[in-house]
C-alpha cells in the first residue's frame, strides 16, 4: 500500500528528517539493526493486537447477543481472538439488561494487559544479558548509575526499549512525570542509595574509580505539529518544555554541590524527542558538565548525513558530529568537549537511535499514524516493565492521588475523549513493585495500592457510578521475570 | 497546697510506683538534676503560659465588647498578657456581629505558636553544645545514629527534651506516628543516607569503625487507668502497642539484613513510657541483638530501689539492673548481654529519666491532672523543633493528607472534644522543614503545603465553613536555629 505523507501545520506535505526520499525509496542505514528491529515489530503488534482486537469482538458479541447459546458462542470468539473467556457472570446475565460491553471491555484489556506482561516476562534471561553488557557499558564509560526521567506522555511509553534500546539494567532507573518535572528530592535520595553500594559492595566500581552518576531528563516536541502535538503539561510549548527539564537537572547536580561535602559531584545530561518520527536530539555538556539549550546534535540529521557510508565511517561521523557541537559558538557557546565516557555514551545512544528512525520509516512510513493520544489504558503507580510500547498506556507515576491529581486528571482527559466519548469505559491499572527481601513490604505496598484506588474512587466517583471507570490492581516483586499478582480491590 | 492523689482505675487511691511517699513527702533521688529541672520548669510553663493564658484574656475581651474604646481596650488587654495585639481588622468588625472570639482564638494560638518558637531558638547555642555531647556520647557507646519513632500522642510531646532528656543532634533523628507505627521504608532510605555519610565523609566515624546505626521504638501506657488512657491507636491495649512496635523494629532490622550484601546491620531497642509519670521501662537486648516484650528495666523501680544510695552507687545499681535484666528466665529469656555500649546508652537514658520522674513529681505531685488529652494545638507536618512539651500539640507527620488521613481524623476527633465541643474552633499549624542548600527547594516545599492544607480543606470542609477549623503554614530551614517563615495559604 501506498504510504501516505502527512501535512505539516502550514499545509504543506512533510518532508522526512531523516529520509528524504520517503514515501518512494526506504532508506537503509548502516547501523541500523535489522534483525533488532524484526524482533521488535513483532513485540508491538502482539501486544497490540491483543488490545486493538477487543473492540472488534465486542462488536461480534453484541451481534450475538438474545441466541440461546450466547455464552457459548460469546466465549468461542473471546478464546479465538482474544486468547481468554469472559467473566462468566458478566455473560449469563447478559438475558436481563443486554450485553454488558462496558464491563467485557474492561476485563479484556486487563486480560490482555496481563497476558502482555506473562509473554514478555519470558524473555527474561535474554532481557538479563542484555542489561549486563549495557551495565559494562555505562562503567566503561564513566557512569555508576543512570537515572532517567521522562515525561508521562503515553508516546514516550516505548522510549526505553524503542526509542533508546535500554534494556532493564541494574544500573538504570527510569520515571516519568508530566512534562518531564521529576522529584529532585527523591533523585537525591536515589543518589545516595548509587553511592552507597559503591563504597559497601564496590558495585559497580569501586568508590575511588571516579566514575560518576548520570541523571538524565527527556523532553519531547512534534516536528509535524509543533503547536499542538508537543508536550500537553507545557502546551506545547519546546522551548519550554527544555528549559523546565534543564532546570531541574541544574537543581539537581547544585543540590548534590551544596548539600554533600567531599566533592559531590554528578553529570547531567538533556534529550529531546520528535514523538513523530522518534529521532532524539542529545544536548552535549561542555567540559564542565553544563549544558546549553542551544548546544545539540541532532540525530534526524545524523541519520540523512551518515545514509551512504559504510558502518565505519558513519561511526567516525558520529563522533564528529559530536565534537563539532562542542565548537559551536553564539547561545550554545561551552567550555570545550565533555569527558571520553559521556561522548561515547552520546555516540552509542545516537547509533541505538538510527534503529529507531528506520524502525518508524520501515513500519509507519516514517511518521506515526497516531501523531496525537491512543493510549489503551491508564498505567497508576510503578508502572509495567514489560509493556513499554509507545502509546500502549497513559502512564502517571504515583505514590498519592493527592500528590499525582494533575498528572492523574491529565490522563482521565484524554480517555474521556479516547473512550468515554465512544461509550467505553476508561480502564485504569494500578501496579506498584515491592521488595520480597524486606518483610512486611508486600502487604504495606498491597495497603499503598488499596489506599490508592480508594482514593481514585472517591476522586472520579462520577465516572465509577456511570460505569465509566473500572480499576484493576495489581504487584510484582522488583526482580526482573517476578510474575503479576493482582490484587483485590475492595 | 496539697497534692491530690489520683484514683487507679479500682477505685483506690495511687500509690506512686517511685516515690511512695508522695504525697506526704517529695523524694530526691541523688541522680536527678536539679538545676535542668528548673531549667525546663521555666521552659514548660512560659510555653504553656502563653497557649493557656488566651481563654481568661478572651472572656476579659468579651466582656469589653460594646465599649466606644473596645478596640484599644482589647488590644491593650492584648498586649499586657499575651504579648502581641489582636488582628485590627477582626477588632474593628466586631461592632457589626459581635466580637469574632473563634478568630481571635485562633490568630493568639498561632501567635503563641510563633512567640514560643522564637524565644527557643535564642537557645540555639546551648542546643547545639549539648548537641555536641550527646553525638559524642553517641559514638562513644558504638552508635553512628540513632533513630527514635514514638506515637503522635500529645502526651509524649515532651519525649526528647523531658522524658529522654535528648537534645537536638546531627546524629539524632526523631519521628511520630499514631501507634507508633513508623515508616520502614523511610528509615531504610535513611540508613542509607547514614551510612553514605560514614564513607563520604568519615562522619561521625569512619566505615571500618564497627558503630552501629540504632533505631528505637517508643510505645506507651497508662498506669493509672491502662484500658483507657493507654495508647488510643492500640485500643489501650499495651501488649497490642508494644508487639506492633517491635514487630516493625524487627522489620527494619531483617529488611536491612536481607535487602543489603556484606553484613548490613543494626542494632535496634524498644522503649515503654508510662504518660502518668512520664518513667520509661527500657527491653534490653540480648547479645544477638533481639528484644523481648518480657526482658526489661523499669525505671520506676530503679528510682525506688536507688533512693537512698549516693550517686556513685546508684550509677552501680542501674548497670546492675541491667544485667539482672539479662538474666532473665522463662518468656523473657534471651541469649546473654548486649554489647556494652548499648548498656552503656541504656544507663544514660534511665538516668536522664531519674530527673524527669522527679520533675513529675515535683511539678505535679507525681502525676499529671490532665492524665487524658490536653493539646492546645494540632501540629501537622514536620513538627516544631521548639515546641516539644507534654500535650502542647496533637503531632501528625504526614507528607499527604491521603497517607495521613488516619492520624488526622484522630487529631480532629480529639480537638472535636476539646474545642469543638466548648465553642472554640480547631488550630492547626502545618509546619515543614526544607533544605536551603538544595535549589528550587524552598518552593517545593512550599507548594506541598499549600497542597496539603488544600487537602485539609476540602476533608474538613463542614468544620471550616463553620468557623471551626483555623489553619496556619510555616517553614523553617532545617539548619538549628533558622528563623520561622510563614506561608500564607490561599
Ligand atoms: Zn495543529
Ligand atoms: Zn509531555
Ligand atoms: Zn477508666
Ligand atoms: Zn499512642
Amino acid at each position: 500500500e501506498r504510504i501516505q505523507v502527512p501535512l505539516q501545520a502550514d499545509g504543506q506535505a512533510a518532508v522526512h528528517p531523516a529520509c528524504a526520499s520517503l514515501p518512494d525509496r526506504q532508506c537503509h542505514h548502516p547501523l541500523a539493526n535489522i534483525t533488532e528491529n524484526a524482533r521488535l515489530a513483532r513485540c508491538e503488534n502482539t501486544i497490540k493486537e491483543r488490545f486493538d482486537e477487543i473492540v472488534p469482538v465486542l462488536k461480534d458479541v453484541a451481534a450475538l447477543s438474545g441466541l440461546r447459546d450466547f455464552t457459548e458462542q460469546a466465549n468461542r470468539l473471546a478464546e479465538q481472538r482474544l486468547g481468554h473467556v469472559f467473566p462468566t457472570a458478566v455473560l449469563e446475565n447478559s438475558w436481563i439488561r443486554g450485553v454488558n460491553i462496558p464491563m467485557l471491555y474492561s476485563s479484556s484489556v486487563f486480560a490482555a494487559l496481563v497476558a502482555g506482561v506473562e509473554q514478555f516476562s519470558q524473555r527474561i534471561h535474554q532481557e538479563q544479558a542484555d542489561g549486563q553488557s549495557l551495565d559494562a557499558l555505562l562503567v566503561d564509560c564513566g557512569f555508576h548509575a543512570v537515572n532517567v526521567s521522562a515525561c508521562a506522555d503515553g508516546r514516550l511509553k516505548g522510549l526505553f526499549p524503542y526509542i533508546l534500546r535500554l534494556p532493564a539494567s541494574n544500573l538504570l532507573r527510569r520515571s516519568a512525570f508530566a512534562g518531564t518535572l521529576f522529584d529532585v528530592e527523591s533523585d537525591i535520595l536515589d543518589w545516595q542509595a548509587a553511592e552507597l553500594r559503591r563504597f559497601r559492595e564496590g558495585y559497580p566500581s569501586t568508590s575511588d574509580s571516579g566514575t560518576r552518576y548520570l541523571k538524565v531528563a527527556v523532553y519531547h516536541g512534534s516536528s509535524l505539529d509543533p503547536t499542538h502535538q508537543g508536550c500537553a503539561a507545557h502546551h506545547s510549548n519546546e522551548k519550554v518544555a527544555m528549559e523546565a527539564a534543564l532546570e531541574r537537572l541544574n537543581q539537581f547536580r547544585q543540590g548534590i554541590e551544596n548539600a554533600f561535602c567531599c566533592g559531590a559531584s554528578t553529570d547531567i545530561l538533556l534529550i529531546g524527542l520528535d514523538t513523530d518520527t522518534d529521532a532524539i536530539r542529545i544536548h552535549v555538556p561542555d567540559s564542565r558538565g553544563d549544558l546549553s539549550l542551544f548546544r545539540f546534535v541532532d540525530n534526524a540529521e545524523i541519520y540523512k548525513n551518515t545514509l551512504g557510508m559504510n558502518a565505519d565511517q558513519a561511526r567516525l561521523a558520529i563522533y564528529e558530529a559530536i565534537e563539532n557541537a562542542s565548537d559551536v559558538g553564539g547561545w550554545g557557546q561551552g567550555e570545550g568537549k565533555p569527558h571520553d565516557g559521556m561522548r561515547r555514551l552520546i555516540a552509542n545512544l545516537l547509533i541505538n537511535n538510527l534503529s529507531q528512525i528506520e524502525y518508524v520509516a520501515e513500519n509507519y512510513g516514517g511518521w506515526y499514524p497516531d501523531k496525537g493520544h491512543g493510549e489503551r489504558f491508564i498505567s497508576i503507580g510503578d508502572g509495567f516493565q514489560e509493556l513499554q510500547v509507545r502509546n500502549l498506556a497513559y502512564f502517571a507515576r504515583l505514590d498519592t492521588v493527592e500528590e499525582g491529581a494533575a498528572d492523574l486528571d491529565v490522563g482521565v482527559k484524554i480517555f474521556r475523549h479516547l473512550n468515554v466519548e465512544q461509550g467505553l469505559p476508561i480502564p485504569m491499572a494500578i501496579h506498584y513493585y515491592y521488595d520480597a527481601n524486606v518483610p512486611g513490604h508486600k502487604e504495606r505496598v498491597i495497603a499503598k495500592l488499596q489506599r490508592v484506588s480508594g482514593a481514585i474512587r472517591v476522586r472520579y466517583a462520577e465516572l465509577l457510578s456511570a460505569g465509566m471507570l473500572f480499576l484493576h490492581g495489581s504487584i510484582q516483586n522488583h526482580q526482573l521475570g517476578s510474575p503479576l499478582e493482582e490484587v483485590s480491590l475492595p
